[in-house]
């Protein structure tokens, strides 16, 4: 349990320090965003604040993943392995998450930067950041469902799952890697579209990240690898998962103290790319991908009201569902400060934690 | 499991619709709050704001206790016991730890309409106050130490205790009375200093109760009562304990949707100082009085804050530790938004009970 003690912790003091510098050395270059047009226009004041606050969460998952590894391998090899057993090699599930969140990361920081040096805020292609997303998901997909461990388990299955992966909802691999596909696309693109009021997204990720910690350390607390009984787990690495999700929820604790209103800095495309692929990583590695839904009901929210709000102004030929999408800009358009619409978007965010990590609980007790 | 979602799902139904018919009777019939003029004249723009908010949370963590036990013994005479072995009948240290909010409250409410009445910030004659609080808190620490159930546990125990009673700390009684007092003393008046900003009360005690009612859940998993393992623990009642502490929490997320920035109501002394006796005794009842000063860490800051300051002032005849104390008002005067100061404070506050239910639960393991 100390290695994910350890991994949040150096993740947490690395962007608590190291983001004022991030800031510094941003504006010092002129890194500053630049505001989309068609957003409310209350925002055009954000104009200049730093973007790609998300490399610096980044470095903190690195370290903080590595550093645990590291740290208490050599507690290990020093005689202070009765401490704890937490002393143990990195797992194909940990590195294949991180790898998809420093992947998607590359793709939002080509596309920040593409942003910063046209000075417009379009970025990217939209076809090529799309073909590199799907990509990199298919190599994910691909990659997660081979190398199987000792008994047999694979990273990712090829079931659908709930809170444990559902027997009879097995796909064949033809299928299963686009439903992995599909899961990937739809929370990175979520998360992307959460990030567009200051500290929405990084409070929102922090705690489904340690959400995440928490489901990850039971399923390996259960693990049938470890004492096969009644409701017990089959999971590939769910403590080394554990250690990457203390190290991202960690990491963006200490990136929200910049983020949160009025924020210094924002995570742009290199962070809530990075945040929705590491988020799809969990549900996929951990075989929760019903619960995470609920998990992530807000990546899920946000997403939805764009596709409702494109779809329903083509049905009517012009009408709108909402004042304006995403969700987040809608209560805007209502009246409410930006600050409101954080918090309780942050308090329904939490209540659906909570329900998910409740509703993988009672999984569990129903197994018994 | 059932009985703590019910309860905690009717409180936050209460307070999330409720709240606003409360505002508009406050409003209606001018019970606005009178600003303190020796906190931020930036904070004279809030007169005018109902408070006694506290008292529709007290009634939604009322019904939501109740109405969680009715409807969970309603439905076992119904035959649905077989869903839950949750219908169970109302507890000693639940009934205890719920007057004493309620007794809190009461104070509260009499100050906080005493200051309506005369217009005026100071309320009831802090000597009348603090002697009816005194005489609360004797009630209840003698009570708590009696009604010793059939294995002779009762609700709070004589000696100090960590994550369990720490048994070369048993006090004699009448060391243990003010002991339990001094908890009360020190929380009530914690909770109703950190009443300072919108919604940052709230906020902390929404999650402290959150946090008791996983620990309380944890105890009840691992009650010796129930089964007498290594590492077991030795309290009364943690089911309902932890009921009602998700009944407290219910009502307090709720609360927040209307307490949040910019607030359209306060807590008042209603429900700090309820909020803040309803953590003592989930200090004092689940015997995790040391692990508590680390959950309610923020509590103990504020007040630690305003003793240092006003003893610094002696001491030196006159120079100040903090710009202004309590402690929120200090980072306010370093200049940061009043929405940035509640934030953060949030996170140092989650952070902080994070590690205590960690602490917890390392004592736990400790104990295997």
């Amino acid at each position: 349990m100390l290695n994910i003690l350890v991994a949040g912790l150096i993740s947490l003091i690395i962007t608590l320090i190291g983001t004022r510098s991030w800031i510094l050395f941003l504006k010092r270059h002129a890194y500053g965003q630049f505001i989309r047009d068609d957003g409310p226009t209350t925002h055009h004041v954000k104009r200049g604040t730093p973007t790609m606050g998300g490399a610096i969460v980044l470095v903190a998952v690195v370290l903080g993943y590595l550093g645990s590894h590291w740290l208490l391998t050599l507690a290990g090899s020093m005689g202070f392995a009765g401490l704890d057993s937490s002393a143990q090699p990195l797992t194909v599930s940990g590195l294949l998450a991180l790898g998809l969140m420093l992947a998607l990361g590359a793709v939002g920081f080509a596309d920040d930067f593409a942003k910063i040096r046209h000075a417009r805020s379009l970025g990217l292609h939209a076809k090529a950041k799309l073909a590199l997303q799907t990509v990199i998901g298919l190599v994910f997909a691909a990659l997660a469902l081979s190398f199987p461990d000792a008994a047999g388990v694979s990273p990712a299955s090829p079931a659908i799952s709930f809170g444990r992966d559902i027997s009879w909802l097995t796909l064949p691999v033809w299928l299963a890697i686009p439903w992995i596909l599909f899961i990937i696309a739809a929370y990175s693109n979520g998360a992307n579209l959460t990030d567009g009021l200051d500290g929405l997204l990084t409070g929102v990720a922090a705690m489904a990240f340690v959400a995440y910690g928490v489901v990850n350390f039971w399923q390996w607390n259960q693990d049938c690898a470890r004492q096969a009984e009644a409701g017990c787990y089959t999971v590939r690495d769910p403590l080394d998962l554990a250690v990457l999700a203390a190290a991202v929820g960690g990491a963006l604790v200490g990136f929200l103290w910049w983020n949160a209103r009025p924020a210094k800095i924002f995570l742009g495309d290199t962070g809530s790319l990075a945040i929705g692929g590491g988020f799809a990583a969990m549900t996929v590695l951990t075989r929760t991908e019903l619960v995470g839904i609920v998990i992530g009901l807000l990546f899920v929210l946000e997403a939805l009201s764009v596709v409702l709000q494109v779809g329903f102004f083509r049905l009517t030929k012009g009408r709108r569902l909402f004042k304006m999408a995403p969700l987040h800009h809608h209560f805007e358009m209502l009246g409410w400060d930006e600050v409101t619409v954080v918090i309780r978007l942050w308090m329904v965010a939490g209540i659906a934690i909570f329900g998910g990590v409740g509703l993988f609980y009672a999984q569990w007790v129903l197994a018994q």
